[in-house]
Order: C-alpha cells, then sequence, then structure tokens
C-alpha cells in the first residue's frame, strides 16, 4: 500500500504530520504537499506558469516534497510521474477547521481529494471541526480516526468510482467521539462581512471579514453528526449535474430550432 | 433589473465585453471582474490577504470595476456591498473554452455563478466551446445565444434556489446552432502530461502540458450536446453529495461507539 498525503496548509503543518504518521500504519507514505498555505483556494490546475518541487523534511526528520502548486496541483504533479512508484490512496489534511456543507468547492482539503478521484484514485479529506480558539490542535484524537476510516476502506474493498469521502472529525477534549455517521453533506451558514480599512495613503482595501460560519444542524449531515460529537463520513461526487431541475428546465419553452 | 457581469479571464477579456453589452438589453449591467486571468483557479475566498477594487474602462468606453480577487471574490464583494445597488442575477464569461464535465469545480467562470447560488442570488456561467486554434473568437453568436437563456430565465421565473445554470455554446463557423438541449454533466477526458524543463541554471521545473481535454460523446450530456451543434444547458447544484454511495457506506461496519 502506498499512499500519498498532502494538503492545503502546507507541508510543514502539524495536520499534515499527524496524518502522515498515521498512514504509515498502513505502509508507504509520501509526501507531496504546498509550501505555502493554500486555504479557501478551490480547485487549481495551474498551466499558466510552471511549478517547482523541492525535497523536504518533516518536523519528525521523514523526507518530504514540496511544491508551489495548490494541493490539487499537488496530487496532479504526483499522479502525472512526480512519484514514480504507484500510488493507491491520495489523503488530504488534517485540515484544522471542519470542510462542510458549501465549504467542499472552496476547500484545498477536499479538492485535492477530488483530484486523486478525478485521475482514479481512491480520496479521502480529513479535517478537525475546532474553533478558532482551539488552537493549537491536538491531532491525536483525528489522526487515530483517519486510521480508523483507512482500516474500513481497506477491510472494506475500495470507494465506487468517481466517490470521494469528505471525513469531518469533532475536536473533543477529554471526551471520546461517540461514534462515526455516515452523512449527506449539510448547509454552512457563512458570516461573511465587508471589511473597509484605508491604507496610509488614503486609499481603501477591503477585506473579507465577519464572524466564523455555522451551519444548520439536521440530522443526517455533516454539521448535523458532528454537533452530536459524531464523526461524520460524506461520499462526494463530481457529478453536480442538480437533477431536480430538469424537468422544469426541460418545460421551459426553448427555441428548439434556430435554423431558418 | 441589475446584472453583475464577471469573468475569470480579467476585465478587458472580449468575452466579457461581448456578455455585458448582451446583458444590457435586460436593464442595467454592473461589471466587476478581475485585474488578471484566473483561468482554473477554482472556487476562491481570499481571507488571508486584503483586496483592492478600481474604477476601469471597458474597451466600448463603459466603466466597469476590478479586483485583484478570484471571480469568485469578485462575486463576493459585490454582494457584500461594494455594489450598492441590489443584483438581481450575476452572469460570468463569455469563457473562451467550454467548461464541460469536470471542469466545473475547476473553473473560475462557473465557480462565480456558484458563489451567487451561495448568496441566493442565480447565476449562469456562459461558455463558448472553441478549440485553441480558433483564436481569435467570434463572441456575436454565443452571445446571441446568451440573451436567448436569459430571456427564458425571465420568462419563465426563476431558478430553483441552490441551482446555477452552467451554458456551453457550441463555436460555429456560419453554421447556426442546432437548438438548446437541458444536459446532465458530462465526462472531460484530460490528457495531462508532465512536462519536465531545465532551468538556465540546472534545475528541474515542471509544466502540467499535453492535449487539450476532450469527452465522452453520449446523448443527454453537455459534451454529446455540443458535439451535435447544440447549446447545453446544464443545471448545475451545491450539494456535491454521492447518494448512490450512501447505502454502500452504511454497510460497512464502521465501530459505532468509542465510548468504554
Amino acid at each position: 500500500m502506498h499512499i500519498l498525503v498532502t494538503n492545503d496548509d502546507g507541508v510543514q503543518a502539524p495536520g499534515l504530520l499527524a496524518l502522515a504518521q498515521a498512514m504509515r500504519k498502513f505502509g508507504k507514505v509520501t509526501v507531496l504537499a504546498p509550501d505555502k498555505n493554500w486555504s479557501a483556494s478551490g480547485h487549481v490546475k495551474t498551466m499558466h506558469r510552471p511549478m517547482r518541487v523541492y525535497e523536504t523534511l518533516l518536523a519528525d526528520g521523514t523526507p518530504a516534497l514540496t511544491s508551489d502548486g495548490a494541493p490539487s496541483d499537488c496530487v496532479a504533479l504526483a499522479l502525472l510521474g512526480i512519484v514514480e512508484e504507484k500510488i493507491d490512496l491520495v489523503v488530504s489534511g488534517i485540515n484544522p477547521h471542519g470542510n462542510i456543507g458549501h465549504d467542499v468547492t472552496y476547500s484545498g482539503t477536499v479538492t485535492a481529494a477530488m483530484e486523486a478521484v478525478i485521475a482514479g484514485i481512491p480520496g479521502i479529506a480529513f479535517s478537525v471541526n475546532s474553533m478558532p480558539e482551539d488552537s493549537p490542535l491536538d491531532y491525536g484524537p483525528s489522526a487515530q480516526a483517519a486510521q480508523e476510516i483507512v482500516e474500513r476502506l481497506l477491510a472494506n474493498g475500495s470507494l465506487p468510482k468517481d466517490v470521494l469521502l469528505n471525513v469531518n472529525v469533532p475536536y473533543l477534549k477529554g471526551e471520546a467521539f461517540k461514534g462515526i455517521q455516515v452523512t449527506r453533506q449539510g448547509l454552512r451558514l457563512y458570516n461573511d462581512e465587508l471589511v473597509r480599512r484605508t491604507d496610509p495613503h488614503g486609499r481603501p482595501y477591503y477585506w473579507i471579514g465577519g464572524d466564523f460560519p455555522t451551519g444548520v444542524v439536521e440530522d443526517g449531515t455533516d454539521y448535523g453528526a458532528l454537533s452530536d460529537g459524531y464523526i461524520s463520513v460524506t461520499p462526494l461526487q463530481l457529478d453536480l449535474t442538480a437533477w431536480q431541475a430538469m424537468d422544469m428546465l426541460k418545460g421551459w419553452k426553448w427555441q428548439a430550432d434556430r435554423r431558418p
């Protein structure tokens, strides 16, 4: 078993170290992760510039690769040949905040797993649902949860083609997880606000600020499971077709034929 | 009717001008688009740095706003208050290449429309399915197609909440479109290759290269409709739950309770 580990917080992030160490239980681990933080960077394919790949060391002294590409670029580079040995599984994380609801298309952690699935390799994104004030995080429990998820994957065969797993682990202090729930994607509630500031030269600049996002607590969803103290495992697909809107749209009066 | 126009190719791209001009038929048009090319940049929320917003002019002399944020940032900035007047519709494009199949999560054009829908505003992404050798493009037919789509939207009420439209127009030279098909998301076939080069100092750098992507020609899909000369209108949603995998995953033996 050969596992590629990446993340969106950068190769030196403690969450990546915890995940890489946890994955060594299952075989060989290769790390190729960004050289900087790419949070909320989305699904990137860098084609307008070349990318560099460097050797580095993780904080436990083990070798790793790092690139100036985005998380999804790191996966693409690895699978296109930077990593010569066949890769069986791509894991991404551990992200220090949950990737819940609409977060999944913004998230570098999740889009790295998407990139794996597009290339035909199973992909799993791991996040721990902490609050900003929880810092610094203890990744021990979430790394153990990541091991349990991968164990289940190996024990049950494989994932369907075109399906990735988005795993969110509650950040519990002292308590144990209640268990694991297979969930659907829930609803994030963003609290973004425009913050206008003025630079020393009198010119305005703008932050996307506001409070940390919350979510709709609903049974069967990622956010609902986390709120109850469960680990959330959400299968995600890359087919975004809104099937529920197809019939309505087909019923619109379209100009069927524009030829004279 | 107040329409926000953005794109991922930059505010001075001819496709944006064509779309902005076409939308003036329906009311007031405001442009807020990136100051550079963000192709394949994904769904971005820029929070680690502030953004600037500047006034500029389109090539037809009309005023526009431009920002150093990503396409989705431009939509967020506009809706969070940079544009004071209420926005009724967000359109993005016209992108000079198709956004088909898996392209939708990479595409700055499509993720700009996603950002609108997350904020509760209808969003439509417009792309023309040209080949690189078609350059420079005549945006006249695709701008006319964009008008037809928006006319249909207005005549039929609105889109369901959480649904955006991904519109792809075939690039036909001299022929007419055969009509409009409501489609599902098809399958892109990427032909990416790792291209290794060496800089003047003997150090390697890597391009994601290879041939232009193709797709699976299949009836009822975006790529199938385009291949037949039809305009493709695909409703997309932001719920990526892989429902077809839920039962299988629930059937895995999960450790139900980790408490002693």
